[in-house]
């Protein structure tokens, strides 16, 4: 049997990611593809690389009839999601990719998004997306926030470690490389490649990243206490990848112990054998997230290397990970495709 | 049912690219991966984008029990493959991704390649492995002789052309612009990401590149009269896609109407609309091939376009179809991935 | 003694390619910086690698004194260009590096560009500003309108061809690779670090690209009869740099003496060995052009091979040597740095 | 007066920086150059970018008579510089580019390096190449040792400050995102193109990269006490260019105050406003260094962030300033280019 979804904000990276991702997945159907800017057009004009597959014309939103869907993926930009999910059924599926949802706390949310939430009773509803961690609430939810595609690969460096309790609270450092497609297709002069390519510098210094609100609200309801990290993003000239290196006070060997015993069932995270780190390039256009541990010279001092893609296992790839257990389909349907290398 | 199948060569890029394709194949099972050079190595480590796939362990050639095989790949070096395939047993479906069985002509084979073939009677029992064209001949083969990548893509252009007889003979130029991925893994210098990235540049000038031994002996078939092509390929710094630029004298809406109705059913192969041009990051990571064409301004002036991935369609993809159609198996299976945009 | 000049659109890419080069120029005084959009910035803001500079703060046009300067690059937007220009006092030494002046024909310029001139009195005082072929009119000149940097490209190779009368003037195809940066700094998606990397294809297919207005104008002129070259420009995952591929009917050792002796005595142009071939990364940065011609296995086909930097010899430094004749400096000062490779 | 000088080690990529920063510095004449590897061959084979200058063909190190040399640059590579030095001139000045007398100490040199220092005599008299911190010892110096490229752009973060005190000593982690061109024209694997770009690794990790040990001698003569930081560096999918991130115990506006008043006088160094970061694009090719400090949201913590052209301030352009001072000529000379940028 087949489920019908549709997907609000087809023309955006994300849309077309969950595009390729359900295009040879055997459950779903795409049932409707909704892009106000560009209702009308084929999604052949807007993604020619999705050309050879039958896909519904784009149409606005408003003219999709929601009584038909199974499950709706809202791929758009964040405040916009909230108007749109709040005018949605409220027993229509959805799985959110936005980051309206992600917050729980409408405060945490007004501090780190400037502007009040729109839809304060679904930001209780929502459940966060974070698959591995979130399994039975995600497959019970009604409305699920996918999670931010950085805070995603910090979190799986990290919450193991918290939980186990093998690293300091107050000392975590995580420096993260991102690739260009995480900033979406927006026009903006610095993501142009003349100014991007070639070149790669840090940006939102000073722990100021709206990840960041993540990081506190899982980070502190899991230690039980507060918990602040340092978390520095930098602008790396490739289109797909987050390499997260995390610097933590801690036993190399319990923490690399404390990650394989975390992920040790889990269908998409691989710990590397202790010593070895991981590269973006192997995880590219795949749902996997590939993590690694190292010593420092330092005694008590370990490194931690996360890796993943964040179309895919950050955002579209999680998404469709968590649309399958709404929808009582294998976890990994569709999910199982090796990363494009080289 | 699933095949068992080996794969000789499976270190090199296109060796990889079969295991990614044949990775999520319901139809295939890999019993065997030899890499002589890194014989006892796990593929993670020569691959570490494989790692979550659960292979056999890299071995020689010798090492395989050919009896438990019901189809091999041949991923190595062009000189190497004619003396392996040699001595492998006459009944074993074999697809070729070398050069040493494409030209049929043992004289012609000489001149290209410079040494005498060392399987003059295998070379005569070789289909040529251009799918589209030779799919009766491949689903009873034995032995494939996988297409070169230029070669594919400029046949695909041209075939339909020259057998409509729409475009003048004498006047066939193939500007090309390959990707990096093409030269495959071995150290020069010129392939070193300082050497190539940020610039580019013609190569095999003057029509000297082997994959012209290609067009001459199946242009000159197809047309009944020699057929010599112009053809230089340029190395750009993107690592996979090969994007064709043909320029022929004809009418463009008569081209466009011979490659429209050539590849009318195939599964593919997509002709765009007249006026309209692919690119190959449409096309990347998967068996598509994308065609364009559209008049010049100069009246009987035609400008053709194509693009594929040379990794895919003009090669392991290729051999892929090859070999579902050689064991019976639903063409298309494995093979209906979107491509990796962005 | 220095002399004073102004730039007119610092904050574009050839505003700043001025910049640099000017910046160890000891000739020249950079008096003024005008940017209508960024007025008020500092250079440092807008492009933060002119940062040690110590330059005038970004004023708009309004605001210059023209009285102070002796000589006014103007890197405007085409259109903008002729209306700015009407309106500078009329003894001002102009170096115009827009489309605006590149056609001595209004019904030509009208015909490519969509619009009827606004100064055409201009127009006809406008000297064209291919420095090697126009070296007298330039000194002489008090406006000198730059060159597309394809436009460039292609006649640098076939100029001398058509002069010496060894080519086929009926058969002729341009071929090109550019980089990025031809485009500009505008916000358009297509130029997208997540949109362009990683792929290429062809635009302006069907020889429509305007810069043919300009090949029309000076192969018609210079061979005494109706030249129509074919050109098709392919937009390449790299910054800078402009390949142009020529296939010719002709001689290629006639085409190269005629090359060779054409660009015996100039600084900045190379001709290759005959049978070698340039690269784009080996003129990055620099305003040298290198030259290749190689024979084709077809009797009497040529292939042309052409690299040089769009922003510096295709435009900034183009314009500098102009600058530098007008104001009677030695024609290569401020223009004779090394390519930067890798 | 024009000073000769000799680069041994030419066909490297330090030693083509160097060519190409002194083919335009008026006190320098390439008298010699030596590559024994390409012996014979002319520069514009090895490097076709040189192919303008009017250089010496490439001779073998013996080869060269040193008695009309007044300088040589020695971009060998590591152990074979001080084999090739030990057996020059005693009077000859000399500005090694390699790593072999960075470390004063033999044992040093023999646990970072793996093999005992072969001329300990000349590791004593070697000047640390650090010019900004060694001018007056490298003005009467004979051998200057050049840094580390890495080395030199955590020195350049961390040196005021430990000068300053403003800093904890214990809490030092930098983060390096490093270029390509870092690791040198050999031929390996992981520096192939296909392998390297669009994708993005950590290696040397646990503090094990050599130029740890330059930090550990220069940081802990410094600051009187042993002084060891954490050091990770990455390899990113860019041909020049460091970025280090530096995460420090300290308050930002003191640690901005110490980094503005020591290099408030440097040509090259330039300190951004607090605040303020910078990018890898926005120095290459170039000789200048940014820097940039923010303050993190958690109290008492900074982060610092520093970028240079790895083949230029990194290596060559530091070795050119070096010589200037040694040979009493204007330390900028043949420095000033601006950055190439886009």
């Amino acid at each position: 049997m087949s489920h019908k979804i549709a997907i609000l904000g087809a023309s955006g990276y994300t849309g077309a990611e969950l595009v390729r991702l359900i295009a040879t997945h055997p459950g779903l159907e795409i049932a409707a593809l909704a892009a106000n800017s560009k209702a009308g057009q084929d999604m052949a004009q807007v993604f020619p690389h999705l050309r050879h597959l039958d896909l519904p014309v784009l149409v606005t939103i408003d003219e999709i009839d929601f009584a038909d869907i199974d499950l709706c993926f809202c791929a758009l930009p964040h405040k916009t999601s909230q108007e749109v999910i709040s005018a949605l059924p409220r027993d229509l599926k959805i799985v959110d990719l936005s980051a309206d949802f992600r917050l729980r706390d409408p405060a945490a949310y007004e501090r780190w998004y400037g502007n009040p939430h729109a839809a304060p009773e679904l930001q209780k509803e929502a459940v966060y997306g974070l698959t591995e961690f979130y399994r039975d609430e995600i497959r019970a939810a009604r409305l699920v926030a996918g999670t931010g595609c950085n805070a995603a690969t910090g979190q799986y460096l990290l919450r193991p470690l918290i939980s186990a309790g093998v690293i300091d609270l107050d000392e975590i450092i995580l420096d993260l490389k991102c690739g260009v497609s995480g900033a979406g297709r927006s026009l903006k002069e610095n993501l142009l490649h003349a100014e991007l390519s070639e070149g790669y510098h840090a940006y939102a210094l000073g722990s100021t990243h709206r990840h960041l609100g993540e990081f506190d609200q899982e980070f502190t309801a899991l230690a039980g206490r507060e918990v602040k990290v340092q978390f520095t993003p930098h602008l790396i000239p490739a289109n797909r990848g987050i390499l997260a290196t995390g610097y933590v006070h801690g036993d190399a060997a319990k923490v690399h112990a404390a990650l394989a015993a975390a992920y040790a069932g889990e269908p998409f995270i691989e710990v590397l054998p202790l010593g070895e780190a991981p590269s973006t390039r192997h995880v590219r256009g795949s749902n996997f997230c590939h993590i690694g541990v190292v010593a420092d010279r330092r005694e008590g001092r370990t490194i931690l290397v996360g890796a993943l893609d964040n179309l895919t296992k950050g955002s579209s790839g999680q998404a469709l990970q968590n649309a399958n257990l709404m929808l009582d389909i294998q976890e990994t349907e569709g999910l199982m495709m090796a990363p494009v290398f080289p």
